[in-house]
């Protein structure tokens, strides 16, 4: 094996170079971080583990720009504008210099991408294999934190881009899907989905402004509706062919029995779900009818502690086994 | 095994009951901090392995608070006073609910200790065993920050407690130490100070105030003072009799071969290391004077990029193999 640099070394070649304002080079102990005046600090962090949410041979640079990304999107979800993070990564027994480089580049072009910087974090081993905590932060003005926690009766339910590409992309990333089904670039686009999430992080000022609750789908539709919904103490009812679903995952709904179960409870699309009151409706549309990103309204808030109703298009009602993603 | 509570049960039952302000009762995506004017916020994250950080059979709730208490740590050396701090959790296939309820027993003990809160986090499989990362959030006046870079030549060297206990309770706790060479409540000394470090943060204001650089000492005395020195552009010198040892270690040093190296450049001490400048000595043994930890004065700061001098107390030099740990 080629020799490997030491822990320090290896902070200083490959992390060092991405630390920010506050982080001393990360040669202290802690970063200090400045929130202005009139805005708050928000805070979201996230694992990864090397096996249960990425798998070995995934490429080393979008195993980290996920890592950031699911942090962003949790941040974006609450109006928050992305600016720095942590990390703590622990490395397997048999990590290369290579694979390092390759995670410090993925980190880098998103550090780019995003406007955020390295803030500090930890280096260890981890004699099982590659996992990696992050904790982002986020700056929000004082009044416009959107919780999950504020979905109010009669406001609309609208979620961004395509619901279900990455639960089916991991299951094309398996093999599990029978490969005559998709072309070739619908095999590609579903497994990118699950490799790569792409949240809409410049929505966080229009959140901020106009939504009432949102959160970032990340256990599946069905299943975090049903979260924001307790949190906020109402019920939804969603009507199944308003959610936004992609060419390849439309198809796949058609050809397995389970298709559209998975792709409305399985895990890690990483778009935004979001309750708009029905006053801010127009001036919500209006302001995001413009952007880059697809914004789909997809059904109601309710009154009532009933859950998420999925309604079909002949008004009859579809219930799946399970609702979402859970680790255990 | 007896059935156990779901991955968002599990949280309900034993993580949402340590939330605090701005945490929304873990129902949210991220936590809303709130950092008052004039103050500035510091972050460390430090991240703990079974098998490398602790031993699978440790009490959880010890670890629990090893794991709060190594960040901790991080802040007061930084003049900052812990206010809270997020978690992630990673649990092992074969997790039981009275492992997580001793250890959500750890958190909410130190938690009243430290006065800090739960602020969120996540919780996943852990494929090869427990793993936990936490991130925690400090406030300093804004112009106390101390970081590593700081050190003027001139200044006086001082740690707080003892050191080199937890690197050989270590090996006690391996079996590594011949038992014969220590009495019974020797032996579990070292193991305790192994096990759950006592950071005196209350010191943080004292830092803020009067040291010009400081950092705690996690990876032995030795290699941390040399990146403290690396950190300042400075040189120092120790004398090795003025290194505070406790009781047991002194026995060690004088029957082991490696015992001194083992104490000075051992990990886990998590006691602070301060530079001191000379026109504040003694207003700062005044402010410390009358605290209940024990301060030592141990060596000087002195120009140069010499790194770490240890002088015995014939003059001579002392040196070791290695000075630090080092995680590769």
């Amino acid at each position: 094996m080629k020799k490997r640099p030491g822990e320090f070394e290896l902070i200083a070649r490959y992390f060092a170079p991405l630390a920010g304002e506050g982080a001393f080079r990360l040669l202290d102990d802690a970063a200090l971080l400045d929130v202005p005046e009139g805005k708050k600090l928000v805070v979201t962090q996230d694992a990864l583990v090397e096996n249960v949410h990425f798998f070995s041979d995934d490429p080393p640079h979008l195993i980290a720009k996920k890592a950031l990304r699911v942090n962003f999107s949790d941040l974006a979800a609450k109006g928050a504008t992305p600016f720095a993070y942590s990390l703590a990564l622990g490395l397997s027994p048999d990590w290369s210099e290579k694979w390092v480089a390759s995670f410090a580049r993925g980190l880098a072009e998103d550090q780019a991408g995003f406007c955020v910087y390295l803030s500090g974090g930890d280096t260890y081993q981890s004699p099982a294999g590659t996992n990696l905590s992050i904790t982002a932060f986020g700056l929000v003005d004082a009044d416009k934190y959107t919780s999950r926690l504020g979905a109010q009766p009669g406001d609309h339910l609208f979620v961004t881009g395509t619901i279900g590409d990455a639960a089916l992309g991991l299951m094309q990333r398996r093999g599990d899907i029978d490969s005559r089904a998709l072309a070739k670039h619908e095999k590609s686009y579903l497994v990118d989905r699950y490799l790569l999430p792409q949240p809409a992080t410049f929505l966080a000022d229009i959140i901020g402004e106009f939504a009432s609750a949102s959160m970032d789908i990340s256990d599946g539709l069905l299943g975090d509706l049903a979260k924001l919904c307790k949190a906020s103490g109402v019920a939804a009812t969603l009507k199944v062919a308003d959610i936004p679903l992609s060419g390849p995952v439309r198809k796949l709904t058609k050809l397995m029995p389970d298709g559209l179960q998975t792709a409305l409870t399985g895990g890690d699309d990483y778009e935004f779900l979001m309750a708009v009151p029905r006053q801010k409706k127009t001036e919500f549309n209006n302001a995001t009818g413009a952007l880059p990103v697809k914004i789909s309204e997809i059904g109601i808030v309710n009154d009532g502690a009933d859950g998420v109703l999925l309604v079909a298009e002949d008004g009859s009602s579809i219930s799946f086994e399970r609702d979402s993603y859970q680790h255990f």
